[in-house]
């Protein structure tokens, strides 16, 4: 049986809890490699099982590696469940309170993130595919001629998914934000039909295999564009030679942050130093003040110190890493971007 | 005070509820026009409020049509809510369950779909958006060079997103179908890196000012297909002219259901026959054998009948139609598309 399969039901046996519902996404295709295009409730047990709906029943059937039963009905299900013997039922954090409602009345609940446990250490494979959505996004950032100085945000942005996808990429991880100007102040702008102007931050990523990736650059123009961008410059380099496993991700977050509030800007920097990504962009354990997860071997997790300067500009650097006895950067693009 | 909002507290009066929580990004936009990037509580009240995150406070301030403050922990957000007297809360049935459980200790919960019955109910100006997001979503299909016989389906895809954001999109409504042959069977097919063949369905949309438009055609070139496809072009035209306000749901989706079963192909009809979009691509209500919701001017809904045959093919035919003494289809774009 599948490692990740028998951890959980490590898990679920010393809370002594029968079965593991798991509805998003990313959670039914890291268990069985089918990801649902429709609803889905997959249930981790001795036998586990997957409820795929109709509509996706060709494609669940062909991908899925443990068992798929059609979806008929909320009471055939519950019915089968409970004829298989479960009483209790652990479910996902992430589970909206509308199927949580259904499954109340006829279970005991409690909400376990043994699933994130288990996601936030990456294999060695799911790292590789991280490497080559990295090397798929950083290639097709190397291409874009950014800099010629006719493109708008909007078309700049296109670009460079198009030639990630031209790369082999999916399709991006998520919304590319290219943003210039006063607009960069905004962590999560979004691409304008007006031209680039100074600095330019482009944060962008590619999706491989399933698996994401994540990169910001800020291009700088004037000296004091340049002080900024050297202070997060600092935090970002200081704070992944930091990095190592059984330190607390909100002492990584420290390392970042009090080097900005050294030089005044601490009320600048207004979002955590990072999160984790896999088959999601975010996901746990993240570089934050408020997370107290330690660090282990197998955790990718980005480092983004920022600072944002309402009505003048941002800038934002980005690199993801991959946690061995230290950090690993993935992949090769210099944080200093030649104009 | 905004329509939306008096029409809420209204609803809360009448159920004796002190408050309601929206957290779905799209559900704040709509209160508020302020689209969360990063988490945010609206809290609709007497005096209603948003606890916005502080990297969105920039957005926020100078979007939002309601007041804003900064989220600075749970704790000092449910002092204030119990400050101002709450002690009951309505929660939106897409709350997920980790954020339900930290509020559940505070207030008596209920799960209240206020916001859902408002948005099902599309303003003029709401529709004047899907009507623009599809004109530009139907502009750029004609404008496609699809059967030049060199593209793959991921080519054509992206071409098409290209040439709807040209036209004015601010992006696509939902990952772009693109998929022919053998593969078409699959309902949310994924673009393949493989020449078009055939039959060749496209599922496309585009977002205007934050809505959503959605279509559907599909190309046929053998007997069998034309076949099947005259079938679901036929429960696509009579359902949609049977739609009439005071009409259920379900008696929509029976009519495009029983021209196909009475074809003998009930089996191979896997989804319902529609859903409402806005500023979500799936709203609420659907036209499904589920859904008994009284069809009523001003919502929004897609006719979508298909047919699945695996291994071979499939074919599906979309319009959204705007409801009013009867449906009316927005976009003039043909079912059937010359070759």
């Amino acid at each position: 049986m599948d490692m990740h399969i028998e951890n959980i039901l490590k898990d679920l046996e010393k809370d002594d809890i029968q079965g593991y519902l798991l509805t998003q996404f990313t959670n039914v295709e890291y268990i069985s490699d089918y990801k649902p295009t429709s609803f889905a409730f997959c249930i981790i047990k001795e036998n586990p099982i997957i409820y795929a709906s109709k509509m996706d029943m060709e494609l669940a059937s062909k991908n899925s590696k443990i068992e798929v039963k059609e979806y008929e009905s909320f009471d055939v299900m519950i019915r089968e469940l409970k004829d298989d013997g479960i009483k209790n039922l652990a479910i996902e954090p992430s589970l909206v309170y509308s199927t949580y409602e259904k499954f109340k009345d006829c279970f005991d609940i409690s909400s376990k993130n043994y699933i994130d446990k288990q996601r936030m250490i990456k294999t060695s494979s799911e790292i590789q595919n991280i490497e080559k959505a990295t090397e798929i996004a950083q290639k097709a950032f190397k291409s874009l001629d950014i800099l010629n100085g006719h493109d708008s945000e909007s078309v700049v942005s296109f670009n460079l998914v198009k030639a990630m996808i031209e790369n082999g990429a999916s399709k991006e991880s998520f919304d590319t934000i290219v943003t210039s100007g006063a607009n960069s102040s905004l962590p999560h702008a979004v691409p304008k039909n007006k031209p680039l102007e100074q600095p330019i931050l482009i944060d962008w990523g590619a999706i491989y295999n399933g698996y994401c990736s994540d990169n910001t650059r800020t291009m700088v123009y004037s000296e004091f564009q340049q002080e900024i961008w050297d202070i997060v410059a600092e935090a970002h380099d200081k704070s992944i030679k930091a990095i190592k496993p059984g330190m607390k991700c909100c002492e990584v977050d420290k390392v970042a942050r009090d080097i900005i509030e050294e030089y005044g800007y601490g009320d600048k920097f207004i979002h955590s130093t990072g999160h984790s990504l896999g088959l999601d962009i975010h996901e746990t354990p993240g570089f934050s003040p408020r997370d107290s997860t330690v660090v282990e071997k197998g955790m990718v997790i980005t480092v983004e110190p920022g600072i944002y300067l309402e009505g003048e500009f941002g800038v934002r650097l980005e690199d993801t890493v991959s946690i061995d006895r230290h950090a690993n950067v993935i992949g090769d693009l210099p944080l200093s971007i030649d104009k």
